[in-house]
């Protein structure tokens, strides 16, 4: 069992306990999509056990989050068709984080997308993010 | 020897060739001053080894320079008073990489600071950066 924190909405949906469209498993790290997506196929991973940002999470768990990022980094590649992907880590509400819970953003970048951040998070267009999981699913 | 590319800066600046300012090195990796730092202390983690990219760099490597730039944010946290830290890769000229060997920023946070990003690269103060390096070396 991973170790959890109570109200953490992260651990929530590692649990199960929140509905999340969950796109790559491992034995460490859950990856799924944002709900407030930056650019299309915005992909968070996260380590099972909670740790609440980078200068918390145990050297394994962080390997881990990395190289399950890299491997979604590559599927929004081959499968989004995207030019680019940026990874992202924010510790500290100073440096934008908003889940204490260590996360990592995958967030693909398309030639020429406006993309600025910080972005001002807004709740995604489902059926957008349902199609992106599908595709990067597995 | 690591791995170099010819007319590589990054490669230059490991191999001694380019002056920088390095705060950490280890057997993988090398961190230095960004020139244009987005904030103050804002530093580069590079592997010894040049790879271009997130997808072309190798896992023992990506793995080091991730628990490099942990150590450095560590550092950002402790000797510069930062209230928080982004760590950002971009992997493609989409996702705003310029130079293509792979590099982490450690981008020091602070409470109000008005980084947005992409930031436009600016000079810095050299003063100011050699001041950072005093801090963040060791």
């Amino acid at each position: 069992m991973p170790t959890t924190s109570d109200d953490c909405i992260f651990c929530k949906i590692i649990a199960g306990e929140l509905p999340a469209r969950i796109v790559r498993e491992d034995e460490r790290t859950v990856a799924f999509m944002d709900i407030a997506p930056a650019t299309y196929g915005h992909t968070l991973v996260v380590p099972r056990n909670h740790a609440q940002d980078l200068l918390e999470i145990p050297a394994e768990d962080l390997e881990a989050v990395v190289r399950a990022g890299r491997a979604v980094a590559g599927r929004v590649k081959e499968r989004l068709g995207a030019d680019g992907v940026n990874l992202i880590n924010s510790c500290g509400s100073a440096a934008w984080q908003t889940v204490f819970h260590f996360h990592l953003h995958v967030i693909p970048r398309y030639a020429d997308d406006p993309l600025k951040l910080p972005w001002i998070p807004a709740q995604g267009d489902p059926d957008e993010i349902a199609m992106a999981a599908a595709q990067l699913l597995g």
